[in-house]
């Protein structure tokens, strides 16, 4: 409950709330965003799969505990800040995604194991888990899954062999467990065509399985099989191989998402949740408007931003640097006056939101709450 | 002198401070950027044309010290958000190059001049005036600029009159004080070909000191006219028609800028001085690594990003997510082994610093200083 603005906060409560805090700011919807939450909760219920949602998305720690409250195992967190963060403020249950491989994160992850927190790491190198064994403090263990490549060629081991070396090392370790194994097809996230992304999910799947299986057969209990997204999550759960999925975007639903689900017909029916308020600074040019939203406040590898509010309809977005943005009007429109209040659609949320050190939260024009990006900038 | 990673702090000093860092993170090769602040100031001096540098760069107090030392008047800011983090440092000459103009910003503006800070705004709009007159505190003036439209179309009025009635408005408010024009070509900072650059500079100057001219027939005194950026800077001041200079990115001198400027054999000599140091955290694939900065770390709108230290000569960068890039390495190479550091060249500082907490100050490989950067994420 900070805001970098501290007048926002008089606003909490305002039923005009959403259109006077300071911009450019990011409003949830609190209505599409809890639906979001109990919509990817119940379809793991239904599935009989658990959820450890990747807070990479949010970096919020009241959205953390509303997902946790929700029935999730905990956080999977990209970074070691993430989890830092997200462990000073109580939650367990996390898992860091990507290998720490640095001495100094090494250090400061074995600080943090060392200070009780609930927190698994990966691994993809044989010299990784020798380092991460001779760093754990005395009487501590640290869970470790072993990291798959399925395809993104990112991080992970790509062969049954390469994982059963892996979780020997780690067995063989006091001061590491092996957990399990993660596998995630970053690279099908986003894939459009849905018969495509089922076909690549299976292939996978079955690759994934034979490793389980052999480390199974080589005498390995396999708790964990970590793994999928927003874009898989509902093909990952029909697999059974995972026993966890870790969907992020979720909760907000970005344009490049709700495009990508659209063509899934049995998808978790989300909504578009998070949008960026901003205002019309100058309107002197026919035909456009400017506004006060450009680089620094959007991210700007996804689809086009979408003007979802505040515009006539037809209006487009391009950036017009790194503070500023043109809004695109359609022919004999009549321009927003100045200072009139616009709202985008996020095009890609996980950067945007690393852009912010608050969320506003509104239930319809009323700004009910202003929730700390707890993790923001926490690499 | 704080970081988001207290461990950083204990590398002060020490000699492998720039390649110990915690990553990713921003490092800033003073002797570099000492030599910018220092040839810019330099090409001013010699001018005879002041600089109010911009902030938008680099949001940074001890930068904006650093520039005031130098010489300069002020500081150029993009958005209220920076110009009351620097007035907080006791930073004055401050000059807010877009419009503020929602109630919400123009009652923080109020605020911000009762508080006493040397703060000048602009305007574009006669509304606009009058609410900026409105607002301000009793027994306070506040300098006002008005904004001229020289191409970009984004903000500002493009003709005589239009700036003459705005004048005339900002002159008949005791509450205001008109303070003379300013005038920005962002469309011109990035044009590659140098001769197209230079005459678009001198055909806009000529339109700028035609307006000035009309003003000063109808008895404004016109003391500042406030322009330029790094790409036009040596050109803008030649114009004659400047009273300062607004360059922002010359302290870092980026790779979209160091390309722009090439061209041009007057050029104020620059180099390169912010760097993303990163590190190698998975290396499985054979002709690849991955490295832990994305698109959280670096500003993707700009040129490729190049790897300046650390991989093999001929290595390219490509982003592999919001937390992972790509190197891909030369046919033959020698991969880099898990945890090498690695440095990429910033391709566009102003979004990229904006993803920092800190700027982290090395010379040679002594980390030296850690410079908190004040204003990231002030909007």
């Amino acid at each position: 409950m900070t805001s970098p603005v501290p007048t926002d906060h008089a606003l909490l409560g305002a039923r005009d709330g959403r259109s006077r805090v300071a911009t450019p700011a990011l409003i949830v919807d609190l209505d599409r965003f809890e639906a979001n939450i109990a919509a990817m909760a119940a379809f793991a219920r239904d599935a009989g799969i658990a959820l450890r949602p990747h807070a990479k998305s949010h970096k919020c720690a009241a959205i953390a505990r509303r997902q946790i409250a929700a029935g999730a195992l905990g956080q999977s967190c990209a970074t070691l800040g993430e989890a830092e963060a997200f462990a000073a403020a109580g939650i367990g249950g996390l898992l860091v995604t990507s290998p720490l491989v640095t001495a100094e994160k090494i250090a400061r992850l074995a600080a943090l194991v060392g200070s009780g927190a609930d927190v698994m790491a990966v691994t993809d190198n044989a010299g990784h888990v020798a380092a991460l064994a001779a760093a754990m403090p005395a009487g501590r263990r640290l869970k470790v899954l072993v990291d798959l490549n399925v395809g993104q060629n990112r991080t992970g081991v790509a062969t049954a062999e390469a994982a059963l070396v892996l979780a020997r090392a780690v067995a063989a370790s006091p001061a590491l467990e092996f957990a399990g194994l993660q596998a995630y097809w970053g690279h099908l996230q986003h894939r459009a065509d849905f018969a495509a992304r089922e076909a690549a999910v299976r292939e996978g799947a079955a690759h994934v399985a034979s490793i389980r299986d052999r480390l199974v057969r080589e005498g390995f209990a396999v708790p964990i099989v970590s793994g999928g997204g927003t874009g898989t999550a509902m093909l990952d759960a029909a697999t059974g191989v995972f026993t966890e999925l870790q969907p992020g975007s979720y909760v907000f639903l970005d344009a490049d998402y709700a495009a990508v689900l659209a063509g899934d017909a049995r998808r978790v029916v989300l909504a578009p949740s998070l949008f960026v308020a901003c205002a019309v600074v100058s309107a002197n040019v026919p035909g456009r408007a400017t506004i006060d939203a450009g680089l620094k406040a959007l991210a700007h590898d996804g689809p086009k931003t979408d003007v979802a509010r505040g515009a006539p309809p037809g209006t487009t977005y391009s950036f017009a640097g790194d503070e500023h943005g043109y809004l695109m009007l359609p022919p004999n429109a009549v321009a927003p006056a100045l200072g009139t209040r616009i709202e985008l659609l996020s095009s890609h949320c996980d950067p945007t939101v690393n852009l912010y050190d608050a969320l506003h939260c509104v239930r319809g024009e009323t700004l009910v709450d202003i929730w700390t990006i707890d993790a923001r900038g926490r690499h």
